[in-house]
């Protein structure tokens, strides 16, 4: 692993707080860091170095899923360094180029440098530009930028951050994080189809009925009202992280040359347009009403703190997506994510088509059901005969559980670890990002004109009209 | 389900001591005997009425899974009834007869008489043709023959007992026990196979590697070294159980008029027969030897008491089956069964082909386990990306187990009840008995040759020459 430095804009957030900096432990301890390494840490607040280290200290203390070796934290603060940096001080900039070229020499450190933006998105291109103008982005190794979502907040402002951020950094130096693909169980779905015979072969329109991609929670808006009342599930869930499942459930098998971001363009490419007028019949948007949850009456949507009283901001959205390719034509892919519902859940059920000629019509479709939080498991359903009565066909679930009590990487380790090994299969590229605006733009804007906004009490499965949208092909949510 | 006269033959042996009685008594606790019957015991040892339901009582007691409805009990020994018979003496056959029609008229119990032959097969013959001389066979409504193994010790002797039997009872009137037919799994072979969408299109040659049926146990001769050691595991095992699960697995969709029966005729019809040439490259033989059983020593095979001291018996048989149909074309099937192996289990292991163009060859082969006994269960073994190691891929397991504290029908049970409403679908069939014979019997032919008598101490999982039946292969036993 090469040697380099670590910049992180954004280093007294909560993002470093409780991810970053316990995923850079996470990966020290584990030795998964280079042997010549430094880590720098930008904010705008006064910190000492020795002030910054404890500050950390203390949040892997509490964040890190590892917190017990003492003596191998103190080591690894010692490699922390903070400076202070206002992102639209030029000056700044050249003191941090100074401090960097000071530990690379120190350290024999390479000019590998890598930028993470833990900033708010308006801060993104500004950075980025400053980067370049500085002459930190000049180095004899590699440049990479990390940068956290939301990608733009419509078509065209992803289209001109991506424009600003494309003069400073090419398309393969930066790492656009969709945390969803950190997840161990999407990182494994294309292991899962690309690894198993018995896999492959069924997954296609000839043996698979419909695919419903799931995220729910049961939180509702928390202290995110500002942020969400502006954004809605829509871009919160529906452009990145349900995309980002939907494609590599739906893509195709990466074959030759091909990699794994081509392929999933490529079935991008074959989703058929939702346009403006089949919104209604494609599109179900919701918001939470009060309701009980756990026996506790909590409160609707519009009752939030921080929420406008006639928002009209989804958070609940179930949609349909047709894929116009030869593996796909005609399997409906249901994609549906909410908050306040009933179970918190991330899970992916493949339902199998009935098996022609089957005498037995009344029996349970096969199912396959990747969970992918808060519990890992891979499931099938399948029919099997009763043990107690002969006459009698019942489904029967055959599953494998991850332990739950694993130690295993967060999402942030599997990330961060991917983008100093150059590995950005797990992160989103332009195209793809792209792509899903340009599907979920049509929303978008019909959502401005006449769409109809359902409302679903708190603790339930949903808007009836969700379901109704599976009932046309006599379809049914698997809850 | 109509009403009936159960006649058992061997009412005092073993068996029904063990089996039949305890099975008869929990099918009348969950009410699948008819409102009106009777049970008649037959035997030569002399027994009262009262002092036969006490002895049955006692049985029942011991051997039933439910003996705790002790008011129950007492009721269903009032419909026991006993009579002396001699199998050779006519005089008796008419004694039942009256015994039985009188009975029929007391109760109001329709001409429905079921004969359970659970004596020695020598005796079967005999008793075959006293019930028709006797007039016992002559009855108004059905006649039914069970008649338990083994049927004939080689294809000649099956077919002269055939050719008796076929002279007092018609082909469709006899249901030939082959007890693994009534375990549980195996009855739920054929559901498995057709009513799951994700199983039927992956079975065949584009997607099997092979097959393996595995029936071991860790029990050695034991008390029935007489009759073992003029047997064998092919008379004992291969040429019914292991056979009959085969077909079971090999078989096409019963589809349109056929049935299980018909598709499993066809499937062994298609079974390239092992010439006697052939014998000693797709079978292997052997004999334990002394060992260790769970840190115990135990004496090998021709230390057994009973047992000729240069006995040539196989107390283990693994072979290799090929079926030369358009599913099965190539795909071997390896059959093994023997005493005082490490384990005890009766399994089916489905190996899927590897993934055509899958870069990654050293994975493991997806398998599909079906666990007969002494655990029942499904399981797939397939590949996922490790949780802790991004870049490993190993095998999990997604599994599915009957509860053990289940209180289930046993085989026998099952068999009874299904033989009371007429249906033959878990009996053999003559046609299956002699064509199993037909396969097994160039084999038999050339044990008495130069087949070579391989060795292996008890404990383990067989002797090294099975293993390289497999390596010709490239595959190996999944233990």
């Amino acid at each position: 692993m090469d040697s380099m430095s670590f910049i992180l804009f954004g280093a007294t957030g909560d993002l470093a707080k409780r991810k970053i900096f316990p995923a850079l432990f996470n990966l020290y301890i584990e030795n998964k860091l280079p042997k010549a390494y430094s880590i720098i840490g930008l904010g705008r607040k006064e910190f000492t170095p020795e002030s910054f280290r404890k500050y950390v200290k203390e949040n892997i203390m509490e964040f890190s899923r590892q917190t017990s070796q003492e003596a191998e934290l103190e080591r690894f603060l010692e490699l922390i360094h903070y400076s202070v940096l206002n992102v639209d001080n030029k000056e700044d900039y050249q003191k941090l180029l100074a401090t960097v070229g000071k530990l690379e020499k120190e350290k024999g450190i390479k000019q590998n440098r890598m930028f993470y933006l833990s900033v708010a998105p308006n801060f993104f291109d500004l950075i980025a530009s400053n980067i370049k103008e500085s002459g930190l982005g000049n180095t004899d190794g590699w440049k990479r930028l990390i940068i956290e979502k939301p990608f733009g907040r419509d078509l065209e402002s992803a289209r001109e951050l991506n424009e600003q951020l494309s003069k400073s950094f090419a398309e393969e130096e930066v790492y656009r994080i969709d945390h969803y693909l950190g997840k161990g169980m999407v990182q494994n779905l294309d292991t899962l189809r690309f690894s198993n015979a018995i896999l492959e072969p069924l997954w296609n329109k000839n043996y698979i009925d419909n695919i419903q991609i799931t995220a729910s929670e049961t939180v509702g808006v928390e202290e995110r009202a500002g942020y969400y009342d502006h954004s809605g599930a829509i871009r919160d869930m529906i452009q990145n992280h349900m995309m980002q499942m939907f494609m590599l459930v739906a893509m195709d098998r990466p074959t030759g040359g091909s990699t794994i971001h081509d392929e999933k363009k490529k079935v991008l490419e074959s989703v058929r347009s939702i346009g403006e007028n089949e919104v209604k019949n494609n599109v179900i948007r919701a918001q939470y009403d009060s309701g009980t949850m756990n026996g506790k009456e909590v409160t609707g949507y519009l009752n939030e703190p921080g929420i406008t009283p006639d928002s009209k901001t989804d958070t609940y959205i179930a949609l349909k997506l047709l894929v116009d390719n030869e593996r796909w034509s005609g399997v409906p892919f249901y994609i549906r994510t909410g908050k306040r519902l009933k179970e918190k859940t991330t899970k992916i059920v493949v339902q199998f088509k009935p098996l022609e000629g089957s005498v037995e019509n009344q029996l349970q479709p096969n199912l396959l059901i990747i969970e992918i939080n808060p519990t890992e498991g891979v499931k099938f359903k399948i029919n099997s005969k009763s043990q107690l009565q002969s006459d009698v066909i019942e489904s029967i679930e055959t599953s494998y559980n991850e332990a739950s009590t694993k130690n295993v990487p967060e999402a942030y380790e599997r990330l961060i670890y991917d983008a100093l090994i150059g590995n950005n299969t797990y992160f989103s590229k332009w195209e793809e990002v792209e792509h899903s605006w340009k599907l979920v733009q049509p929303i978008l804007n019909m959502f401005q004109k006449d769409v109809p906004l359902h409302k679903y009490a708190s603790g339930t499965f949903g808007p009836k009209a969700s379901d109704l949208l599976l009932q046309e092909q006599d379809f049914n949510w698997w809850n």
